[in-house]
Order: structure tokens, then C-alpha cells, then sequence
């Protein structure tokens, strides 16, 4: 078997000293040689198929040039563009993601914690906070993304769920719709909770009664839950405000269940803007979140928190746009 | 700030020698000590919050216990069940996933697998082969998984892309249908060129002629991509067999703005059942490939070549089941 070729081989071949091959090829100190220097370098490890060992490097610098990502599920559709977003922001300084799913269960999470800083895992964007997280032990750099803490002291990348929340409100009762139900998402999360008392706000804002027969809480952001928690809703309403497009998704199913159309007999909104929201039957009116930019701004807080640990924590809120599409109808008769 | 605890805090609080609770902590060798031993030390470890050093026993091992996984997008909606089922599987044999996409651009992936290679990545799984891939040059295991290569030097898990398209053809004749396209996917990927290769032989099969105008190629497997071919398809057909589901959607799109309505005018059948086909409008008529368990099972190939390089490779194909839903019709009238 021939031997694997080393950063002497590639130095050789780039005609440079190996310390400099060695600042050429660590995205970290690229910066230092010039960038004709760099390509050479980067040409030569290429055309040897060199690839440094990260492990020596982990042990000498203490950095492995690895961010863990930790998700509640990839099948949730909002999740893979964000994903997307995480990876190709880290790619861009040299970093990989290392995944992991928790489907919410807190003790798969910190197994997965565990496992990823066994592995020197640099920092860590999580989608999987809960309202009431503490602040992470140890030092090691961490963002949230999607949800926050109720604490200000992580770094968190969110969407402007009370904005978005209150357009939506705001576009029903104008459409004449007074009876406005809200099938809320679970009240651990910040999302569940800050749509959730967006609603409460925004309904007293347009002068709404809020029964509590029209508010149900779906236990947990799927299809299912959300089925469940609309088949409790009572009251004869007559638009529904989901805690997010998959729980909108389930409102369908109890609507039709019950023999009630949409949006004909009930309009129904989501939020997120999930991929095919648009291709739902009806086309599902939610609240557009930049999911692939979320993204991007995690990993560069990430980065940022990496570089200097003990930067402010920044909470980056990220606008919303209400998508108005087939769910939504102006209300058929006052009652 | 405090020292971080070692193995040696770990063995001393659950009352075991140093190398037992090493052996015990390593998912590799913990079958070595007794459940009960191993309990107690991982138990100890979770209490101290001991994280093991991989990167040094990356350098002893020669092993991280990570796999690189390396796709086209995790916006595919085909992708993600597939990811969270490699996940899983390398979760129970102690495994962790590095992800990346490629974007179908080789380049890319060329600088991924060697910046995974640098963080000594054990083996990897690839959804983004072509047909005439070579061989890898170093012997990194790898598995391909969904797509694989002409050769069969490397192991991979498919699916019957043949059975899947002659199954959709026999439904399409039963129901009257003569005049069947096809809007293939790439010809450079396995699932092009088998799905392509299917539709001759089945329309063969049943005695029908294929019109060269029914046959038109998309560049990508992406919804753009497949309205784009479905506009240049020529020759008054009844009936598409698209190449995958989003295919299926562009196929949709094309239609829609030749005022032909689908299944009334033209019955459409895609290629995956991915999330959301059942949400289509029309509901879409599409084969099941069991995207999950494809995942699992390509991590359990990619385990068995780490734990022996040299074993055969095995060639994996996963059934495959015809799912009809709204958008197929018996033909109108016969021309």
C-alpha cells in the first residue's frame, strides 16, 4: 500500500517551506500567506489527494473546525433549508456541520452533546431550545436557531413571530371574521409561546373577545397533535390561527372531518411558509420565515461566538411576510 | 476555570480500573465489560460530564467513529427521510453523520470528501454518484446510497427502479392508455438512465409503440427542470411517466399552461412518493421507495465494510410499491 502523502510532500511539490503549506491549508490561517501562495498550495494538496490530519491539528490547537447541529427532526420540512443555510455559512470558513435529531426527547440531547464534544466539536446551533434551557455549563460556544430561551444569555437567530402573528389577525378581521380561534403550539417553546401571546395581544388590539373554548394547544409541532387539538376546538369559529403550517395541516383534517369546507366555512392560516405550503389543498395562507438565511445567520453568529467567546450575546429577529394564498375567505354571513 | 474530568474521575467514581471504563465508554468495546459495568460507567461519565477525547483516540484508534454523508440538497424533499435513517443507524453503533451538499457539482464534492477525510472520517455515504464514477482511489469505505455507478465495485443500496416503472406502465395501458411519454430524469445517474431504460422495455412489454417526440430529457432532477422538458414533449399524449415527483410537478406546470387539465386530459405518475405527494394537486400517483429504511440500511452496509474493507461488495434493492392517487384517469376517448 503506498504511504499517504504528507505536508512535506505537498510543500515540496508547491515549492514552500512546510510551515507555510501548513498556514495555506488551515482556513483559519490562510489569511497569513499570500492568496497565489494559498491556491499553489491548495493545488499541489489537491493533486496529491492530501488530506490534513485534523485529528494532530484538534490536539495542537484545540480546535477541530467542527460545529455540531442539533435538530428536532429533518422530516419536519421547515428544518432542511435552515440546515442548508448552517452549512453552506460554515463551509464558507472552513467548518462542517455534524448532525444529530432528537425528535424532542431532552436526554437523547444531551447524549448527542456529550458524544459531539467528545469529538471537539468546536460550537454547537441548536433548533431544539426550550423556553426554560439553562445556560450551557460549559464554555463551549453555542447558538440557538428557530427557538430561544426566555433568558437573553445565549445568542439566538428567531423570526418575528408577534409581526407575524398580528398580520395575520389583522388580514382576518378584516375580512369580517370576529370568531378567531387559535390552535396554539406547544407553550415550552418560545415559538408556541410567542404566537400564542401574539395572539392574545393582536385580538385585543382589533377589540375581539377571546373565548377559551376557541383556544386549544396542540402538543407538539406535527400534523397529529395538531389534529388533535383542533378536533377540541368549540365555539363556532370561524378562522383558525395555527401554531405553524404543520398544525394547519391538521386543522384541515379535522375541518373536513367535522364536514366543515375551507376556507368557504373556515379559514385557516399557518406560519412558516414550509416547501409546498403553496401546493396544499387549499393553498395554506401562513407567515413566511427566511429559513435558508436563518441559517446562514446562525453559523456567522456561531463563528462570531467562536472567535471571541465573550462577545455580547446578540438576539437576531428576523422579519416575516404574510403570504396570502386559497385557505383564507371573507367570513360567509355575520351570525 | 475548572479542570475538565478524565477518564481516570470517571473509573474512580463507578469503582472500575481506568482501561475498564475506557472499554465501557467506547461503543466498539463495550461489549467487552458487563452491561451492568457499562451502566454504571456511562452513568458516572453523564454525572461528570465526562466528554472523551476523540481526537486522541482518533490518533491511537486511527478511527473518529464519523461518517461523512454527502448528498446533492437536503431541500429534495427525497433526501431528508433518507438522512435521518443513515442517522439513526450510525447512532446505535456509535456513529455521528458530517454532512454535505454538492449541488450535483463535482467540484464541490471533490473539496468535500477531502475536507472529511482531514477530520478522519471513517467511511462514507454518497447520494450523489454517477453512472460512471470511478472507483475511489484510496480505500475509504464507501456506500452509495439511491444512485449507484455502472461498475459494481461499490456497495450500494437502490431501489427497483425497474419493477417501480413497468408496474406504472401496466396501469397507465390497463387504464386504455396508448400514447404514453416519459420526461426522463439525467441519463448520468443510475435513476435516469434505469427509470429510462424501464419505460422502453415495459412499453415493449405491452406492445406499444414509442414515438421519439414522447421522450424529452430534464437536466436536473428539480421541479424547473421537468417543466422545462415537459414543454418540448410533442405528439397529443394521454399519459406521463416523469422520471421523479418533482419532474411530476414541473409535468403539472407545463400542462396547466397548455390549458390541459390533469388526469381529464393527461394522467401524470412521478417516481418516489416523497413528503407532500399525497397534498399535490392533483393528489400524485407515484412508486414508494422506502426512503427511510434505504437510510438505515446503507449505514449498516457502510458499518460492515469499516469492521472488514475487504468483504464483497453487496448491492442492496429495495422494493418498491405502486401508490395511485388522483392524478391518473382512464383515457377520455380513443383516438
Amino acid at each position: 500500500m503506498e504511504k499517504p502523502p504528507t505536508i512535506k510532500d505537498v510543500a515540496n511539490l508547491a515549492r514552500v517551506h512546510a510551515a507555510t503549506a501548513s498556514r495555506a491549508l488551515n482556513p483559519s490561517t490562510r489569511a497569513k500567506v499570500s492568496t497565489r501562495t494559498a491556491n499553489r498550495v491548495l493545488e499541489a494538496a489537491k493533486s496529491l489527494g492530501y488530506a490534513p490530519n485534523s485529528a494532530a491539528r484538534s490536539l495542537r490547537t484545540k480546535t477541530s473546525s467542527v460545529a455540531g447541529v442539533i435538530i428536532p427532526d429533518l422530516r419536519n420540512p421547515v428544518f432542511p433549508p435552515i440546515v442548508r443555510g448552517i452549512e453552506d455559512a460554515l463551509r464558507e470558513a472552513g467548518y462542517m456541520a455534524l448532525m444529530g435529531n432528537t425528535d424532542g426527547d431532552e436526554e437523547r440531547e444531551r447524549e448527542l452533546l456529550l458524544a459531539m464534544r467528545g469529538r471537539q466539536t468546536d460550537g454547537f446551533i441548536l433548533a431544539t431550545g426550550r423556553r426554560n434551557d439553562p445556560q450551557p455549563e460549559d464554555r463551549v460556544p453555542t447558538v440557538l436557531v428557530n427557538r430561544r430561551t426566555d433568558s437573553s444569555e445565549i445568542p439566538s437567530v428567531t423570526n418575528d413571530n408577534n409581526a407575524g402573528v398580528h398580520a395575520t389577525v389583522q388580514m382576518l378581521a378584516e375580512l369580517g371574521h370576529e370568531r378567531i380561534a387559535h390552535v396554539a403550539g406547544p407553550q415550552a417553546l418560545s415559538t408556541g409561546w410567542e404566537r400564542y401571546r401574539a395572539y392574545l395581544d393582536a385580538m385585543a388590539a382589533h377589540g375581539l373577545a377571546v373565548d377559551p373554548e376557541w383556544v386549544t394547544y396542540s402538543e407538539a409541532f406535527t400534523e397529529e397533535a395538531g389534529y388533535e387539538a383542533a378536533k377540541r376546538l368549540q365555539g363556532g369559529v370561524t378562522a383558525i390561527v395555527a401554531g405553524n403550517d404543520l398544525i394547519a395541516l391538521g386543522c384541515y383534517s379535522a375541518l373536513e372531518e367535522r364536514g366543515l369546507e375551507c376556507p368557504t366555512d373556515v379559514s385557516v392560516v399557518g406560519f412558516n411558509d414550509m416547501p409546498f405550503a403553496n401546493r396544499q389543498r387549499p393553498a395554506l395562507t401562513t407567515v413566511r420565515i427566511p429559513h435558508y438565511e436563518m441559517g446562514l445567520e446562525a453559523a456567522r453568529l456561531l463563528l462570531e461566538r467562536i472567535a471571541d467567546p465573550t462577545a455580547p450575546a446578540k438576539r437576531v429577529i428576523l422579519p416575516v411576510e404574510l403570504i396570502r394564498r386559497a385557505s383564507v375567505a371573507a367570513i360567509k354571513s355575520v351570525h
